[in-house]
């Protein structure tokens, strides 16, 4: 437990169903005078008319909206500041992002390099950034990765075979705006792997080193909305009420990791993301139970509070507790059918040395995991996941 | 329930024991290069050692700081006017204020008041101020009005015998620190009912007409936090424990009162403090139960909820679950020696009627309250605490 400890977030949060259609009346958070604003999205979103929505209330008062399209999941360096350069002489006042987390990321990113004078790799790292950017809008339309509320923005490295974050407190938007009518056309798969990502932050959080009175209570309150509702969501993608509790869950989680930070799931996710193209939230569910299964002796205590929070009422001792736990998150994982094989991505035995060295440096995550893991450690952990 | 609701809070909160001394490194986030701050607080606070230990680090990183101790409870209109005039000359670009909610709502409205031409009463009521203040900083030194995260500050108009609120999102600030060693030196009487206002404050959220999944997040969690430790900081002030859930529940309380609203104690408990001067903690507390019983059958359901996180865990049909709350809360009232009797202030019979058409007139809280009350409700209420 932190002894001291911190919080911030969004400088605004609207949420609740169809809350898209107050984005006109709360526009005037963003502070300065918006004349030209440029929506960051994808062709799926578009299609599904989230970006009409917009322009329609932004063309009521009088603003003039771009379009961009052409984020690309799991976003590369090379493919934001390709984007940055080609929008940087439209001089926009709002950057407006529709999306998932890669959109969300891609967006957080754009805004400061509109105003600081660097090339992404120069600020990849902590607290780099040295000057605000332009004001971001942030509109979520998975239920995972909470990026709508955390100073995180992580990008693909492909040449080094890897996923960097940047931190910083700029990358904090004016305005998120929570609607679950949005996440109602999520295709399964998407449902399934994003919102076991925001399980996972949230329980990332809960066992991290600096866990705290503040990122517990958003932790456990979101590994309870999303308990839930998971399988509901999974299952019958129309419930709005599932869908509601799903995307809260989701913000929660992102609070629980900014105050907080995840753990060695996520650090050992991001190179098979960098290397292998497995989408964040799958990586993430497919090491879950292997990594939890590590770090037992140090947060058994820690998993009885998440148990209690996820329903599971058996009066057992707190190792049998803990155990049950994991058990669910097995259970979950096999009927959201998210895969369990590293080699159906191309991952062969000899790939697990190099996946485990790039892992061990993810130190920004690890240092916060309850156990230490060796590059041996990680090594056993992955070649779990070779059938 | 509201069906879109918003959520906004301090910029930045720090936590935590002894997180005071975190000022020094923390303050490059209210943006601007300080170089004149001024210090808004009591004697006693400066007695305990407060303001020492912020000038010392303020002088380590070369910001001069002047101190102000003249700030009077329940501040009335005159009173922060009065400062607003010395001050303006200085040209601070830094107000920190350290105390309980009465320097902090003074604090944050000398801010507004140093950008926007405007007298206090030009700007009372709700999204009248027209600018961003000055930065401010945020130290609570009581575990109550949760002022530190909230977009409101109240004032007394002793002519017009009442109390009003200003509510602006510019009233926020940039940075709090929520340090519970600050208030191991409470008087036992301030500690009572700063504590039963925090409570209040997360209850009346609860059951508002404008409750909404993220108030009632914060609400369940104050009031858990609050009922595992009132009675202990009130009877082992020295309870470092205590005291941090305390000062934590009220900073919750804080955030649930800005997404939903408080209700109709508040709205009851202004006239008292405006026309008789009874401080806000013992109004709001003296009147709890009362409120609470008038509006039972609008809120027993929600009063279960309330049960559980109060460990309430006897198994009993809902409408007995929330006379049980309502039991708990007179015995606090008891143990915490909070005055029970109006007429110790001076309040006789025939001033009940006044007091109630004052109260009528609080529309702002009383739309939040469950159950509508007619002036003759409200005289009612009154008329229980006159024995
Ligand atoms: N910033 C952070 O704090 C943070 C946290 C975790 C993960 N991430 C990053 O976020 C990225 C992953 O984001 P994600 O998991 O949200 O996936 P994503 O943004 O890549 O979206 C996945 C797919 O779903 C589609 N999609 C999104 N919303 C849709 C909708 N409403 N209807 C139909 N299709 C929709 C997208 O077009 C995309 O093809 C990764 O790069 C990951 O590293 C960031
Ligand atoms: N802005 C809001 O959201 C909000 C909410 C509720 C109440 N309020 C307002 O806040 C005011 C009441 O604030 P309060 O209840 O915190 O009381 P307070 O600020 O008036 O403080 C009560 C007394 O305790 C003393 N004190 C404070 N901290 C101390 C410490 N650490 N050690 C020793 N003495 C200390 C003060 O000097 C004062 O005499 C009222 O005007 C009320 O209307 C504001
Ligand atoms: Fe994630
Ligand atoms: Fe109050």
């Amino acid at each position: 437990m932190q002894k001291i400890y911190g919080f911030k977030t969004a400088d605004n949060i609207v949420a609740g169903e169809n809350s898209i259609e107050t984005l006109k009346e709360n526009i005037g958070v963003v502070g300065n005078k918006v004349k030209r604003a440029l929506i960051v999205t994808q062709k799926p979103m578009q299609n599904l008319g989230f970006v009409d929505i917009i322009t329609k209330q932004l063309d009521e008062i009088g603003i003039k909206a771009d379009v961009n399209t052409d984020i690309i999941p799991e976003p590369t360096v090379k493919s934001i500041e390709d984007i940055s350069g080609n929008i940087r002489k439209k001089h926009y006042d709002l950057l407006i992002g529709v999306g998932g987390g890669s959109v969300l990321d891609t967006t957080k990113i754009l805004a400061v390099l509109e105003t600081n004078n660097n090339s992404i790799k120069e600020i990849l790292g902590t607290d780099l950034v040295k000057y605000p950017g332009i004001p971001t809008v942030l509109i979520p339309t998975t239920a995972g990765t909470g990026s709508e509320v955390t100073p995180n923005a992580i990008v693909t490295l492909p040449e080094e075979q890897l996923k960097i974050g940047m931190v910083s407190r700029y990358l904090l938007p004016k305005l998120v705006i929570v609607d679950p009518s949005l996440t109602i056309g999520l295709p399964k798969s998407v449902t399934a792997s994003t919102g076991m990502d925001a399980f996972i932050h949230s329980l990332e959080s809960y066992i991290s080193n600096k866990a705290n009175p503040i990122s517990d209570m958003f932790a456990l309150r979101s590994i309870k909305l999303i308990s839930s509702s998971i399988v509901e969501a999974y299952q019958n993608g129309g419930s709005i009420r599932a869908r509601e509790n799903m995307i809260l869950g989701s913000l929660y989680g992102g609070m629980a990791l900014t105050a907080a930070g995840t753990a060695a799931v996520h650090a050992l996710a991001y190179p098979l993301g960098g290397k292998f193209k497995i989408a964040h939230g799958v990586a993430n569910s497919m090491l879950l139970p292997h990594v939890m299964e590590f770090n037992m002796d140090c947060i058994a205590d820690r998993l009885c509070d998440v148990a209690r929070s996820m329903g599971i009422k058996e009066n057992l001792p707190a190792d049998k507790t803990a155990e049950k736990v994991i058990e669910r998150l097995r259970e979950w994982i096999e009927i959201l059918n998210i895969p369990q094989d590293l080699s159906v991505y191309g991952v062969k035995k000899e790939d697990i040395h190099g996946l485990a060295i790039s892992a061990s440096k993810v130190t920004r995550l690890l240092d916060n995991n309850p156990k230490k893991l060796s590059v041996k450690d990680i090594e056993n952990i992955y070649s779990k996941l070779l059938r």
